[in-house]
């Protein structure tokens, strides 16, 4: 008999690989932070002896969601200004705002309530790009969520940084303070080819391959990029890039909505990583990105939320499925993305892209336990001929009861662990009340 | 003092018309099933002498979701052929196992089913086109649901029907047996144009005409619908539906996704109405309704989910929400089908094309007391810059806390009124077992 911290016994449990197993009556053992077994839940009494015995009658167990792009403290500013075009969002109202009130409590609030959403809501690890990242890197540690912090990069002054090469020297502080972190990785963060100049560009890509860490970009995100880039740079947004030396098998490449078959054989080649972020590319009337396309060239593709002013949540659950159902539209084509497809982009494709797929992204022996379970007692996910069918197109966030990190329980029964939610609250409450000029809505 | 049933306070009030108004810290008073008053609630006292009081502290109250286009017994095929392109899921799937299985007790069990999923979520009303209509509309009389039940007409023979002809004599029998009915109106539901000939179409249009109720009908889902039509009968599928005497303003057309400008012109005109069914749209793969292209053009525009087997829920939250995204997306406008606009389709818009406007579909002095509160009060709907981008933007179904129909209670504090779940789950999972030959998931 082995001593164990936990088994969970779950309905059904969908590791992701293989590729759409739904195994039934099982249990997940944990030990150390780690899967160190899925058996028959009738053949763990005699092999485990738990600390810890979890029955999840009615749920299903699935790899904790990766959300591989997003803005997390922009949660702040969820709803401040819906319904405007891109340009005129960020020029007008994102951009402005935060000149004006971006700082390091603004980043510890909203990536505070950003955690908090994110794992309630199933996600286990995001992929963050946003100033102040070593305050988001201790939110994320005080959170016990599994972060990539975006060692952000952007030209000219803002409250940050003084310049592209303040951020990197910043970065790179960052990325050494984070060495032992077993939550937290790094990742390169020039914010957007349109907004980062050669030099610091090429700098990031030098250091790239130095530290063998991902370089996450935002590339094609609008319609007018890539042409602008041409009047520019003369090379469209990725032939840029790919001059620089970031066009590679570290490349995280956000949004891609705008592609052409060059951009595509690029990527497909390098084995660079696309981030795909329908919600926000409808929002803001970006467009569609052909996933079912990059997929087809054997694209590596994660999925991600874009940050909460866009979207307007951190919600992957959702996100998956409007990209199962967009990508359907999109293609014309009922059988593009399938749920199981869909369900593999929000975990191991994320994990993938982050680097971070020999950790976690499914339940497999070995890795360690980052994992979501999934309620489907409710009388919209019933009857259930197949749970991946009604995970991925009825469930809910408010579904997903229960959340280990690491091993570590964040959410059971539905109530978060570890977080004060008044305070959380309170705090967003008297952002916006600022941010708006208004009374505060508590 | 007015003795009265019921005073509701609600920290916001959405009641849709005026457009975009959102009353804040005032109460919706309802007496014999009717909204006799909207006022500031520290005007309650003095004013009115409520037998009930419920104080609804982080709510938002909006009309009840109208659900202007399903199939509600298809509950019991949820999930059951996902992913597959239309024709196939139709030919292969739906339609032969509808043959096997369909029959009244099916219906009984399936609408139930989802009478209980709509009230959950906030639906007070569904536009049902389904076999077996009689019962359907007996399950809405016992739970208490608002229903326009689709006295359905298909060609051929089925499990409910011997003819066309067949269906119309059931329907008009079923329109008389429910003139009394407060809760279910009729509207004939003519399948499409496609599964109806000419012959019972005519007599539609005359019968629609005589006793002014609304036709209901699928038009241009798949792309090669209309030229089909145009194959078969030497007309689009609207000029021949003009020309049998239907497009009017009772038409109550769904899908209209594949539109000519000659379409467009030609309901504009009519004064007739779209049912706009976004998900299932996606999920079939028959694309994008250009729904921002009929709102500019001055159509009445509401919301439906569909069926379930092609969503695969009812709720209108989530359909809302995707309108939403997906009109910005489409028109590569970020400024589309912004979020009142949203509230309206699923509310008044849906409510106008049923000939239910006069009594349904906002929150007015006059009318039918159905109502949804939406609880505001989640991490993920946290700052609140504007109650209804967070209700468009970043509810679910589940913050649905309250639900009101004809004033009568249906949903109280998340938990539904008048229902047997036990027995709702246990006979979809029945069907269910039954229906894939598997083994019963209970």
């Amino acid at each position: 008999m082995r001593s164990v911290d936990t088994v969970i016994d779950a309905r059904w449990i969908v590791p992701v690989v293989p590729d759409g197993l739904v195994l039934t009556e099982h249990s997940l053992v944990v030990d150390g932070g780690e899967i160190v077994a899925l058996t028959p839940s009738d053949k763990v009494a005699g092999t485990f002896d738990p600390a810890e015995r979890i029955e999840l009658s009615e749920h299903a167990l699935i790899p904790g969601l990766v959300n591989g792009h997003t803005h997390a403290a922009m949660t702040l500013l969820r709803g401040f200004a819906d319904d405007l075009p891109l340009v005129a969002w960020l020029n007008d109202h994102i951009w402005p705002t935060e000149g004006e009130w971006v700082d390091e409590r603004f980043v510890w609030d909203g990536t505070t309530l950003a955690a908090a959403e994110m794992l309630s809501a199933g996600v286990t690890c995001f992929n963050d790009m946003y100033f102040f990242p070593q305050v988001a890197a201790q939110v994320a540690h005080e959170a016990g969520i599994r972060m990539v912090a975006g060692l952000i990069c952007i030209d000219g002054e803002n409250n940050y940084s003084t310049s592209a090469a303040d951020c990197i020297e910043k970065g790179l502080a960052l990325h050494t303070e984070l060495a032992g972190s077993q939550l937290v990785t790094t990742a390169f963060a020039p914010h957007a080819p349109y907004s980062v100049s050669d030099e610091p560009l090429a700098t990031i890509a030098a250091l790239s391959r130095q530290l063998g860490i991902p370089v996450h970009t935002h590339v094609n995100e609008g319609s007018g990029e890539s042409a602008d880039s041409v009047g520019r740079y003369g090379l469209t947004q990725l032939r840029r890039l790919d001059g620089l030396g970031l066009v590679n098998d570290r490349l995280v490449a956000a949004h891609m909505v705008h592609l052409s078959g060059d951009d595509m054989d690029m990527v497909a080649k390098a084995n660079s990583h696309v981030v795909h972020c329908p919600e926000s590319n409808l929002k803001l009337g970006s467009g569609f990105c052909d996933v079912d396309g990059l997929l087809r060239a054997g694209i590596n593709v994660g999925l991600g939320t874009d940050g909460p002013a866009s979207n307007n949540d951190l919600d992957m659950l959702a996100e998956l499925r409007m990209a199962a159902l967009v990508a359907k539209g999109f293609s014309r084509d009922a059988a593009a993305l399938p749920a199981r497809q869909a369900l593999y982009l929000a975990t191991l494709g994320g994990a993938k892209a982050l680097a971070l797929d020999h950790k976690v992204g499914s339940l497999e022996v070995g890795k360690r336990a980052d994992i979501a379970a999934i309620c489907l007692d409710g009388l919209a996910n019933r009857p259930i001929y197949d749970p991946i069918s009604q995970i991925v197109y009825t469930a809910t966030r408010q579904q997903v009861s229960d959340v280990w990190v690491d091993g570590v329980a964040k959410l059971s029964s539905g109530e978060l662990i570890g977080f004060d939610e008044d305070a959380i609250h309170e705090n967003a409450e008297q952002w916006a009340a600022k941010i708006s000029g208004q009374e505060k809505v508590s």
